[in-house]
């Protein structure tokens, strides 16, 4: 087989076949196929597309380029969850507990990567001992104990879609839903479960700006993962506003278990519980409204958060921190962002926020940074709260205080202040199935 | 500047600044941008096209990426021919001599490459002593003396061309009119003349293979050559037929001397003679009939004949080659291809026929390869020709006669026959200016 053909045949508007899809991903993946000619496929996609069959099979080889976790020892049906990202979200460390609680097993493989805080194994990680580096049969052993392990990702999992997904980055070739679906789904392929549940968020938090892209963005990975024979649906979630209060790691984990505990605030509560509910009724313990009823007995009568607390445990890590917050140490220096007029806010710039959590320490820049679990930001005040002038609308946290005077003025210019409260929107804005 | 944005810029379809533009030339000329942003960037641009200001921006800076030949030590006007390539096309060694002998400085870089036989230069060195590695101050000091020289192309002229040229080969990236136009124009005006003729062919034989997308090529390139301050014209020519009787390196130099001694075939003659008298009248010495007159009194008085044994023998050739053509060393096997049948040649599928030339040694496969001087195709009929079942159609030449069996099955397979005489096509079918 030719690459030049195969670029040219999808320059041309032709769908590429099955073979030369994995010819496309395998090469990707074993570096036999230069990067100038993966580069230049990659923009013609961007231009001209690729079906579902060509997605599907795109997906199913990425998947198939590296390891495959083997979930077949595992008793019982699997779960995953996945968020398309966003700032403040913690839901995983809600929705995993509250599924597992059920009964459902969560043998979740999360990533790092960069951004305004770490990813779920970064948070985890700081609670003191929990280890994130498992081989294949402990962390088979932790899900058949508990029902529930969340381990860090294999550097083999997916090794053409690590390619692409960098090579993209760098070319120009990112915005091609059909591209951005099928890096996310083949993951999530090579992960096992059975039944996944994606939250896909929107708005100026997320990578999807607007409910419309973000539903494209769902119908294509619902459909990737029906064809691959799961079962799966996305709901499209708020992400205009930060989730909750607390952003950063140590402090993401804090609201975690305060939601655990029947404590947490409401949007959170709300869309953790929507997503139990929904990976619930895929696993076929009852209608969505029915599911939702039990992800809050789960809330309500502890089990949840014990089956954390287990999950914590049994990965080395100490649980008093999970029993009592107050045990994680918090960042050496607070700075108090004040509201400048009276009113209310009637408009966060989320990524903006996000983009100030990482600066304070909590998110990688680059690969090598290492996180600071304890920085971050605690909001007292969101969109549609109103304040009066000289109040503190949020505490920003860090191990270095020559960051904030830099950082609080990004976050007060991230928002918008004014004499109207804004209109209220609900936090799941359609579901896709 | 950040190759990122200027890659999503052009996605995007937006136009290209003229720094924008120089730093994508200038940095695939010094390597500073990687290969797989250059072939990114080369596939939004086949998607997305480039305007006339950018198409002349690019050119202008592949031009400028390397050495720039400097004419200002030519005393008269100078000029030069380009043709895009077809087969049995040896008219630079026609026109070049006919337009010195009217007093036009051709001060004339040629390339080698790839193809059916080899490039003006390799024709050139077929002949014994004939040298095409000159430095400037020769090549200057020659063009003054004679009104003549052809040189080799050097190393550094427009390494921003060779690298794109040499990327869009390998990612499917060829098909775009202003990257091929920019392309070739590039290194005419690095080449420096100020009167450029082109020849633009179109058929079976050639790059373009139909008068409209010949005639897009041409108004590009003429539109980049006025941009840049010279005087230029294209002709648009057939090549559905190759070009005179001759295919090969010597052959092709034997069938040039006839010509220039009145005696070459019609179609050879009257394109060559059409080329001429638009470059002497580009540069100022009458209207094109008047001028096509000139070309064929400096024909006839055998004073263009004599421009070529003057520019042969200063070039370190032996010029009694070209007086007397005999002297060539003719290839060690000949074969004859027999006319299968009575009837007429209707059709030739002219690219064909070159891949038959090149498989007899005549021209490189890949750049290492060495050419036979002597290898070639001597064409008895052509489209048009009536022949009867037995006659000799064709004279295949190599030195190695294992070539012979499916060169000959080849050729046949490239013609086609019937019983009526196919119409005719005017030679010179169109005129950009």
């Amino acid at each position: 087989m030719n690459f030049v053909d195969i670029i040219r045949k999808k320059r041309d508007g032709f769908e590429l076949s099955k073979e030369e899809i994995e010819y496309f991903a395998f090469s990707a993946a074993d570096g036999s196929v230069p990067d100038y000619q993966l580069s230049a496929l990659l923009m013609a996609i961007c231009f001209n597309g690729l079906t579902e069959r060509e997605t599907l099979d795109l997906t199913n080889a990425m998947a198939r380029s590296g390891d495959m976790a083997d979930l077949s020892a595992i008793n019982g049906i699997t779960g995953d969850k996945h968020s398309t990202g966003g700032v403040g979200d913690k839901t995983t460390l809600i929705v995993a507990p509250v599924v597992a609680s059920c009964g459902i097993k969560i043998a979740k493989m999360s990533g790092r990567g960069l951004g305004h805080t770490g990813g779920t194994v970064d948070k985890l990680e700081s609670i003191p001992g929990f280890g994130t580096f498992l081989d294949s049969d402990e962390f088979i052993s932790i899900v058949n104990e508990c029902g529930i392990c969340v381990t860090g990702q294999s550097g083999k999992l997916c090794p053409a879609d690590k390619k692409l997904y960098a090579l993209r980055d760098v070319t120009a070739t990112v915005d091609n839903v059909s591209l951005i679906a099928s890096s996310i789904m083949s993951k999530k392929l090579a992960g096992g479960a059975e039944c996944i549940v994606l939250d896909v968020k929107c708005g100026s938090g997320a990578f999807m700006k607007d409910e419309k892209s973000a539903t494209v963005l769902a119908e294509k990975m619902v459909e990737i993962g029906k064809g691959a024979g799961r079962k799966i649906a996305a709901l499209i979630t708020d992400m205009d506003v930060p989730l909750g209060h607390n952003i950063g790691n140590s402090l993401e984990i804090i609201e975690a278990v305060e939601t655990l505990k029947g404590n947490g605030p409401h949007d959170l509560t709300e869309i953790s519980v929507s997503l139990s509910a929904k990976l619930l009724e895929l696993a076929g313990k009852g209608t969505f409204e029915e599911c939702k009823g039990i992800a809050m007995t789960k809330i309500n009568d502890g089990s949840a958060f014990e089956k954390l607390c287990e999950m914590v445990s049994l990965q080395g890590g100490n649980e008093e921190y999970i029993r009592n917050t107050d045990l994680f140490p918090s960042a050496k220096f607070i700075y108090n962002v004040i509201m400048p007029e009276n009113g209310y806010i009637v408009h966060m710039d989320t990524a903006g926020i996000g983009s100030v959590c990482a600066s304070l320490g909590a998110g990688r820049m680059k690969k090598e940074d290492v996180i600071d679990s304890s920085a971050g930001i605690v909001l007292r005040k969101k969109t549609g709260d109103h304040a009066e002038k000289g109040d503190v609308i949020a505490v920003l946290y860090a191990n270095n205080d020559s960051l904030f005077e830099s950082a609080g003025q990004r976050f007060l210019s991230s928002l918008k202040f004014g004499n109207e409260k804004t209109e209220f929107k609900p936090l799941v804005l359609n579901t896709v199935e």
